[in-house]
């Protein structure tokens, strides 16, 4: 029986079955369950009707890109140019969108070699980043795509929705050099907020960048892609009528802060950090205490949004890895937890995949309980 | 003038001095302050009498380790094997401490092949892990020095100060293949105790462990080195009388924990992530938010035991990074801060430097303002 036609009938299950003997920590991903988040998100953009760009932030993977390819993905998403070039050099993406500014003489010449061999698109939410682009790109006689991110609330980057977004819209539509493709918003703050309120928010933020969109269409300025981008609200904001496009990164592995909102089980987290009991201190208070393999370096600082601890032991509700340092987690047991003994292997779905998966250089790929193979993280650690 | 000699008269200053045109995020090392602490560190060792093993977590590069030698340590500290196989066949390291237990089959193989190449000591802190490892020296008639890890208020791994301890190293003592060359403790918690009282902590947590020394001699057994580690309790627990070894690591570079406790100054920190404002959205209240390219990926997410956000902008004490995601700082600037323009680049203390090391490949050496050198982090992400 495969794991993934036993998802619906086990809710909780470890994806290393049996294999006690691997060297730890590491990452482990089920590919069953893998592919079914590709096939299932790729089902829910097609029924909206809005093209999917996956975010490859979380895995950082040429394999699971060309997956989401092969699932209908129009492009891929990146926040780097760095992971733009692994992904165009290594997965054979054609079409790109950098969802971040490009800022500085450096990255320009970069960008500009990159457009040689792939379509690229970038972010844009300053007049100054614009022009410079504008310039570079102008001087080399070529057209770069740019969207213009908008802030819809999440209060990073973008322009704020409304007249300062058209304003800059009117702008840059009249650089030399650049076409404006569309404009984006990410909606990470719909995560962030009361899962009763996610819909609400991410529905808001959906509705201000297409009246956003509106509002510069209204200068006589084309704005082909209204393009948005966050896993919890993948359910909501992409069904906002005049949403295009959506840019899920998650969602291929899932992680705690995603199951701790109720939205999905811990069955579809597909990616584990498997971990070792290295240490087991005795006498009391200590016996309630167990050291694992896994700290900082292997499962990352990020907090829960929802849930005391540094990530869920699977199969473990009672134990809480209270602690972390770099290499060392500090779990927590209730009276009722059983085991735990030096030697003993454990799966922990972290608080934030993505962070976790740039800790890791390679992806160690489980089908039926067993290793099949190995992936590299190939744009691990791209920050440039 | 060297910076070097700069520092005594200029307490806060930029390691790179006029070159704004690095591709940003990077970790650049100031040269002369890193030989400065490595030198101060070895002197103060000398000082106590007691000899330096200083933990390589911190740099994770075969240059610094060789620095420290070439200072006066003894050998290196280590968390982890696979730093340990890095530091012997990259930096020539004869003599090293695997500060951590070794669990488990594949990497007890992996030991064994170390120690033809290097003379390794191993942190044992549970019965089940000593009798593993005995089984595995003694069948290939080999000798293992073993550290007993010591529990003096950490509440991390280790055996209890006292009785506890004192019964482990006994019956490690009898285990075949086994040698008790020592006991040590991290007293990393007087590090996140109040300042005034990191000196009595430390100096608790020595005296428990120097006890706990004098104890299992009285068992008729010899505990060679008693060693102690931890930077911000360097001035401290060393000096307690029967202390014979010290493994601080932070100190190499420093971090924001450390200038913020009072013991050295930010112009000590010589490592620094430079980073480059790449969004400076407008409006109000916008104006008073950069956004800069260093996020959880360049500063790690580690927070500060003393301040508020995610690590210091050098020159700017009104700038605070509030908020990270992966790849972006969101900084909240007070009314007086002028600048953080777009484009501008500005030098971070991380919170805690050793995460943020180990998120970059390589370290840009700078001395008196410009780049010097490139150093691999060549122990980067050894997990296991």
């Amino acid at each position: 029986m495969s794991l993934a036609s036993a998802v619906s009938v086990v809710t909780e299950f470890r994806i290393i079955a049996g294999d006690q003997s691997l060297d730890t920590p590491l990452i482990a991903v089920d590919l069953d369950v893998l592919q079914r988040n590709i096939a299932e998100m790729a089902a829910l953009a097609a029924s909206y009707g809005v093209a999917l760009r996956p975010h490859a932030k979380t895995h950082k993977s040429p394999h699971i890109a060309r997956m989401q390819l092969e699932a209908g993905a129009v492009g891929l998403t990146c926040a780097k140019l760095g992971e733009a070039e692994v992904l165009v050099d290594q997965a054979g993406v054609t079409d790109i969108l950098i969802a971040y500014p490009i800022v500085g003489d450096i990255k320009i010449q970069r960008l500009l070699h990159l457009l040689e061999r792939a379509h690229v698109t970038v972010a844009v939410d300053t007049h100054q980043a614009a022009a410079a682009l504008s310039e570079a790109v102008a001087v080399n006689d070529r057209i770069l795509d740019v969207y213009l991110e908008v802030n819809t609330g999440q209060d990073r980057a973008g322009a704020r929705a409304g007249q300062e977004a058209v304003e800059l819209a009117v702008t840059i539509s009249r650089m030399p050099g650049l076409r404006l493709a569309g404009i984006m918003t990410h909606e990470g703050h719909a995560g962030f907020s009361d899962p009763d309120q996610i819909a609400t928010v991410a529905e808001n933020a959906g509705q201000a960048l297409v009246d956003t969109a509106e509002r510069i269409r209204r200068q006589g300025i084309e704005v082909a892609q209204v393009s948005v981008g966050s896993t919890p609200a993948s359910w909501f904001t992409p069904r906002v009528p005049g949403i295009t496009e959506m840019r899920p990164g998650t969602y291929v592995f899932h992680d705690n802060n995603a199951f701790r909102h109720g939205r999905i089980g811990p069955d579809r987290c597909a990616a584990r950090v498997v971990s070792t009991v290295v240490s087991r201190p005795s006498g009391q208070p200590q016996s309630h205490r167990a050291v694992i393999d896994a700290g900082s370096k292997a499962l990352a600082f990020d907090p829960s949004s929802s849930h005391p601890g540094h990530g869920y032991i699977v199969g473990h509700p009672g134990a809480t890895i209270a602690r972390l340092s770099e290499e060392h987690g500090v779990v927590t047991l209730s009276p009722d937890e059983l085991g735990f003994d030096v030697g003993d292997q454990v799966e922990i779905i972290p608080n934030h995949i993505c962070p976790a998966v740039n800790l890791t250089d390679e992806l160690v790929i489980v089908q039926d309980g067993h290793v099949v193979d190995h992936w590299p993280v190939a744009a691990r650690g791209k920050v440039r």
